[in-house]
């Protein structure tokens, strides 16, 4: 493989990158929802997640006097400049901290006392379930965590766990917008959970729980989790099981980034293939499988011939047992090198639509066929890939590789895009 | 999802896998490479692996008197009925045990004293490694073994670990056709391996070793393996790297079994799309990887409209952690149901080609999209699918759910098909 080959489909891998993220910024549905349905005079606006304040620039620009006051609760350093009438608090991600409550409770008192003449623009997306928080009277954040992580060590499943977390919240399943009546709730999320499911995206403040106070109960008890008294007390009070002064419309999901990698690959001259959009593997063996399709396409042609690109979206899982430093993107990236060592004209590539893989500063990982020769070469870290992979530090080998992909925060977040691409 | 419809498409998978099996059995393609190019008289016949004994019946059956003498290794319980002429001895998968030894002193006897105008013909198949083993004089199958052992837990590759085995072995590596000199050996070879390098293949009896013995010995060394004296000194000896005597014919392979697969699938109305013939992710992963493209062709008809199989072959990896009973194949399609729970219209299915999936009588499973239903409310082991897959049980359950998908010893060995059938 030429050198020149090789810059020119990493640069197409990068135009890919930027155009599918471009496409799935808020800016432009916020724009077209609220055109299409302006939300009236007064309207309060309360913007929640990693992509809030993105979110809540687009509806200030369409809506700009017609908020009276809004509320932007992003993680630390998500932010971006001052919007006139708007506060923004930031508060911790993954693990829920004081100012998570905090910018509840401010929620909370910006949606009091209003009327049912009155609207409450609530702007979802992913992170929000962390970011925005608040236990029951009685229970405690500690207690929250402390559910989380035994029921986690229990094998127990995400359904399971967000029956019992709705049910310890003042705020989760339904219970902001409850709180927020009489007044209209119009929840806009950006969809970062495969299959788009609002009851899911920052655990549906917005929208009624399924999940009952029995099947929380029962949860506990298979697992044999225990709660302080104060805490089981408050698995006696039900979710609401329908809102009638709440609607949710999804404008964003990782569908829509697949679809934008797809449009961008065909203009770049590559076929596009959309294999999932709800890839949910271990990160390590997605793109063990991602590089096994590119080993096809290059022997044999199929799934479709050269020039095309491979495209799978959704929230691969990593399993930490290794000490090191890396996110689900760049162990994708980093495990695909192995698999796709000595082919020609190939790149893979995974990539977080929020610009924040794992606690790294990078987004993703890329790749080509030469990567694992020039580890061999040239890597000062020692150690093999497989060694790297097998301590979860995707990030050192990558970065001295020049393998990482850094973006910054985007200001979107609808989970991630991995690609094949083969030329 | 109606009953009829399920019994319908499962037995399109039925047929699917009868007829891609069928298209590998070696008979017609031994008789059409013998036929094109037929051995001479005296022709000596050795065939070593799973598929040995059909593929020396199809051997006989072209060559009839032809063949001076025969002698057919493989697994014990693979042989059928006797050929005239022909030995049939059965020794140790996957471990070689002193019937592997004996198998090849035996075979060594055969091609003793042969001269430049005589043939060996040389019938592999995968197995062959484990089934025809003699370790060089002051080795011993302790030493081979315990080399390998240690390897595999210090993190070896399977090149690493073929380079010390090839060395240490009077048979692999080329090393029992440079015996046979200066009669011609012909190798006519079903790969089971990914790519189907004859070097690889039943470790290349007949075939030149690019590996070195310092190679071996840096192996050993980057490792911390200890080898007796004897054994190291072992290492001191090189393996051919060219044989002028020797040919090798590749005439099957899970290519050839994918591609047979499509015909099937095809003909049964379904659109074919074959991934990747080198799958080699972990087994629970690839069918948690193919239930999210099921969940996408139902979702929104990509990659490509239902109805529609999405064909991949390969050899997965299990790591053994949990005692249970399964095998790689099992374990896809029990991991597969449940990303396909509630799909309707869907089936999984992974099945080795050899007919014996694990140290199971089961050559792998089958699932739809009500399996995981079912399972909650009929299964009588207690316990999840998670459960069971992380105690690699998946042949109990699947066995109680119907899921199992048993041929028997099928006469041929070219890996394993793994299929998303949607309609």
């Amino acid at each position: 493989m030429e050198a020149g080959g090789f810059v020119s489909i990493t640069q197409d891998a990068y135009d890919i990158i930027n155009e599918s993220i471009e496409a799935v910024l808020p800016d432009e549905a916020i724009r077209r929802a609220l055109g299409d349905n302006p939300p009236p005079e007064g309207t309060r606006v309360i913007a929640i997640g990693k992509a809030a304040w993105r979110m809540a620039s687009a509806a200030y620009e369409v809506m700009g006097s017609r908020i009276t006051r809004g509320l932007i609760i992003t993680k630390y350093g998500h932010a971006g400049r001052a919007i006139p009438g708007m506060k923004v608090m930031e508060s911790g991600h993954p693990i829920p901290d004081v100012c998570s409550v905090a910018a509840a409770d401010r929620a909370l008192e910006l949606v009091r006392g209003l009327t049912a003449r009155e609207t409450v623009l609530l702007l979802i997306s992913g992170g929000g379930s962390a970011l925005f928080e608040k236990p029951l009277p009685g229970v405690t954040l500690g207690d929250m965590r402390e559910a989380t992580d035994a029921l986690l060590r229990g094998g127990a499943d995400i359904r399971e766990i967000n029956a019992v977390r709705k049910h310890l919240s003042a705020v989760k399943g339904g219970r902001f917008a409850l709180a927020c009546e009489p007044a209209r709730v119009r929840t806009i999320a950006l969809s970062d959970v495969l299959g788009d499911a609002p009851d899911v995206i920052a655990s549906g403040p917005g929208y009624p729980d399924e999940s009952t106070c029995e099947q929380a109960r029962a949860v506990l008890d298979r697992f044999g989790v225990c709660l302080s008294e104060e805490a089981r007390a408050a698995l006696e009070y039900e979710t609401p099981k329908a809102l009638d002064n709440a609607t949710v419309e999804v404008i964003g999901s990782v569908a829509h980034l697949c679809e934008a990698a797809a449009r961008a690959a065909r203009r770049l001259g590559y076929n596009p293939l959309i294999l999932s959009t709800t890839l949910d593997a271990q990160a390590r063996e997605a793109g063990a499988m991602l590089a096994a399709i590119a080993r096809e396409i290059r022997m044999r042609g199929r799934p479709i011939p050269p020039p095309c690109a491979i495209i799978a979206g959704g929230e691969t899982v990593v399993n930490v047992r290794g000490g090191g430093k890396g996110g689900r993107n760049q162990e994708l990236a980093l495990a695909a090198a192995i698999g796709i060592d000595g082919l020609a004209g190939t790149v893979i590539f995974s990539v977080g639509s929020d610009g924040t893989d794992g606690p790294t500063d990078a987004a993703g990982g890329i790749v080509d066929g030469g990567f694992a020769a020039r580890c061999r070469a040239t890597n000062r870290l020692g150690g093999s890939i497989a060694d790297h992979l097998n301590d979860n530090d995707s990030y050192p080998l990558l970065r001295d590789m020049g393998g990482l992909i850094i973006t910054g925060p985007t200001g979107t977040n609808v989970n991630d895009l991995s690609c094949v691409l083969v030329r």
